[in-house]
């Protein structure tokens, strides 16, 4: 038998981060790979009450199929809290998806044939590019500063490129780097959409994890025509079991997204919508969020200060002012990938950066996550991380 | 603005069922559009105990992120039920999904490139139409016989069209039609899908719920070389509010299958999976399958009844074994979808034939579902059915 496979297959290969997790199943493991939340902060007893309220009260309805655009009062509530990062939608404006994940997917869906240009971050986050692939995109990677992209060079990309459909970015404590776009660069982001006529997707699944500084306002908040395309989830500031997130789109974009969530899985699940939903009705998401965000920040103090004493001064870390994730930048004699084997070894795991680079080419860079270990595991497996890299050092 | 969508666009339409449902939203309606289940046979009660039990049990693991194959124990459970269809495949066989449409989506998406030919039952599910149609396939469509496709006229297709990539069909109470593949038919299909080495999807989600004849072994019991490919899905034997289905596969289309899922939506939900997985440890879903049939059973009679007494003779309808539907086929000078707004005049729906046939062409068609309404609302809605088509016959 030699069945044939489509041609978008062959660039379609496993996510290094999903496999990593098969590994940190391990038991002893300190895993800094992954993006798991913490799990000791979701609100188990709050699922508790209204899983049995949902059933109860809804009863049938809550197991039946339901429409493709989402629950009504999810869709509500979603469109609400995004005032919170300063975007005007309404409820008519979302599009209920499977967790963010599914909007990457249907944003390549939507908009790539084969050969044409996708700008992103460089680095920019693995599961995105692995997305986007299935679709036979050529990648123009933009180098990724403290503020956001360079934007001249991203400039002279989308003046000399053809086919560009879309612009993808993470404006807040991007994953992988931890860097933060400035308002400046998130204004000027729109501009330049809108002088190419090119699509913005944002991706802001941490946006509301501000442990630091000012909560800055989404690029859907500057956009004047409708180009802006928000990917939304609940999986990090609530949990990410239910695979529920959103698209926020205009009326005929969002059309369209609504006719690929139909071919794709019709809609997602109804008694988890109706579950979200009755969440935020009953409880206060905010208070939630700020129980986040405390254990998240400590975590990255105790991160940041081992790598302030042990790790050696040559070696580069971002300080992220919110989210899940640190970036480290090796000597580039060093190979991140062989790094993680050696790590391993001492039951420590991350991520090697070359896989977020959609171009490849960057061999000495470590995603490290701090939201999902307990305090102490952090910081002895930051001191074993140290070890390894020390001993590396030439 | 003027934002440049992908070719593959121009492909996709609104599917004409969901459309339908939100005029089937309107009070009064009596629908035979559709493919519901019937909601009052959902097992509410122990769904607030499961509920309730999981998230109890399972604390914060049933809310956190899982693997993209699927929760283990419900792999295996679903495996081992697929013994009732005389599939032996174990738990590894199986990738969850969301829904049996994802299964479809991800076909298309593994295999077609633009131009690639898909062979496929006249008429086949609106729904799979739809999905293929995303990644602009060639539809060669098999005359469909009351006892599975023209297996002469497959031969020939087989024989003279490049690059098939797979065969699509239904085997037991297909969705429109309600006709059921012989078994000498499925040995067939399986010798041609061999002989000429393409891939056979076996898109069941209805052999369940067989009323009377015998159950027949499914096409994937045949398949000795690992070319089947069976979606499977819980929507139609338990409920679709979960949104859970599954792939069954050999380990090579598997992996791809997997892969797909990664970068598609990562996984589907823990929580419902860990829910269906203790429905069926705990509770004896055979004994539901029953109830729902014994209902269904008598919703065809009370629907076929009517058709009998009340249809002009000239009309041909299917008197289906098993399943949710049935198709009446009118004279050829009427036109189904003109008909159809007649019927909805007298608060009746049902969906026209049309889109059924992936390369159009048929307009005298009718789909009806029996499943989703109650003994005297079919019973008073095919007598006005009745009236509708009566005034139309010259």
């Amino acid at each position: 038998m030699a069945l044939k496979y489509a041609k978008r297959m062959d660039n379609i290969r496993a996510s290094e981060i999903r496999e990593l997790l098969k590994l940190t199943q391990k038991p002893g493991i300190i895993s800094f790979g992954g993006g798991f939340p913490a799990p000791e902060l979701f609100p188990v007893d709050e699922m508790i009450e209204i899983s049995k309220y949902v059933i109860e009260n809804h009863g049938s309805k809550a197991l039946q199929y339901g429409p493709t655009e989402g629950y009504e009062p999810l869709r509500t509530a979603i469109a609400k809290r995004m005032e919170k990062m300063q975007a005007h939608v309404e409820g008519k404006d979302i599009l209920v998806t499977s967790g963010s994940q599914q909007g990457l997917d249907f944003t390549a869906k939507l908009f790539i044939n084969p050969g044409d240009t996708i700008i992103l971050e460089k680095p920019s986050y693995l599961g995105a590019i692995n997305a986007f692939k299935a679709y036979e995109p050529n990648f123009v990677d933009i180098e990724l500063e403290d503020d956001g992209m360079n934007m001249d060079e991203l400039e002279e990309a989308l003046r000399t490129t053809e086919n560009v459909k879309f612009i993808y970015i993470i404006p807040d404590f991007q994953n992988p780097s931890g860097k933060t776009w400035s308002l400046e660069k998130r204004k000027k982001l729109v501009e330049l959409g809108n002088k190419y006529d090119v699509a913005i997707v944002e991706d802001n699944p941490y946006g509301e994890l501000r442990f630091e500084g000012e909560l800055l306002p989404s690029i859907k908040h500057f956009d004047t025509e409708g180009r802006v395309i928000y990917l939304g989830t609940f999986s990090k500031i609530l949990c990410p079991g239910f695979r529920l997130g959103w698209i926020a789109a205009s009326p005929e974009v969002l059309n369209k997204y609504v006719l690929m969530k139909q071919g794709a899985d019709l809609q997602s699940s109804t008694i988890s919508q109706i579950e979200v939903a009755t969440y935020l009705e009953k409880y206060n998401i905010e208070d939630h969020i700020e129980k986040i965000k405390e254990t998240y920040k400590r975590r990255r103090d105790l991160m940041i200060n081992v790598m302030k004493e042990e790790f050696p001064k040559e070696i580069k870390y971002t300080i992220p002012e919110g989210g899940l994730f640190t970036w480290v930048t090796l000597p580039e004699y060093m190979n991140s990938r062989d790094l993680a084997v050696k790590a391993l070894e001492k039951n420590v795991a991350y991520v090697p950066g070359g896989s977020f680079y959609a171009n490849g080419g960057h061999e000495n860079d470590m995603r490290l996550n701090y939201s999902a270990m307990e305090d102490d595991k952090i910081v002895e497996g930051m001191k074993r991380l140290a070890e390894v890299i020390k001993a590396e050092m030439k």
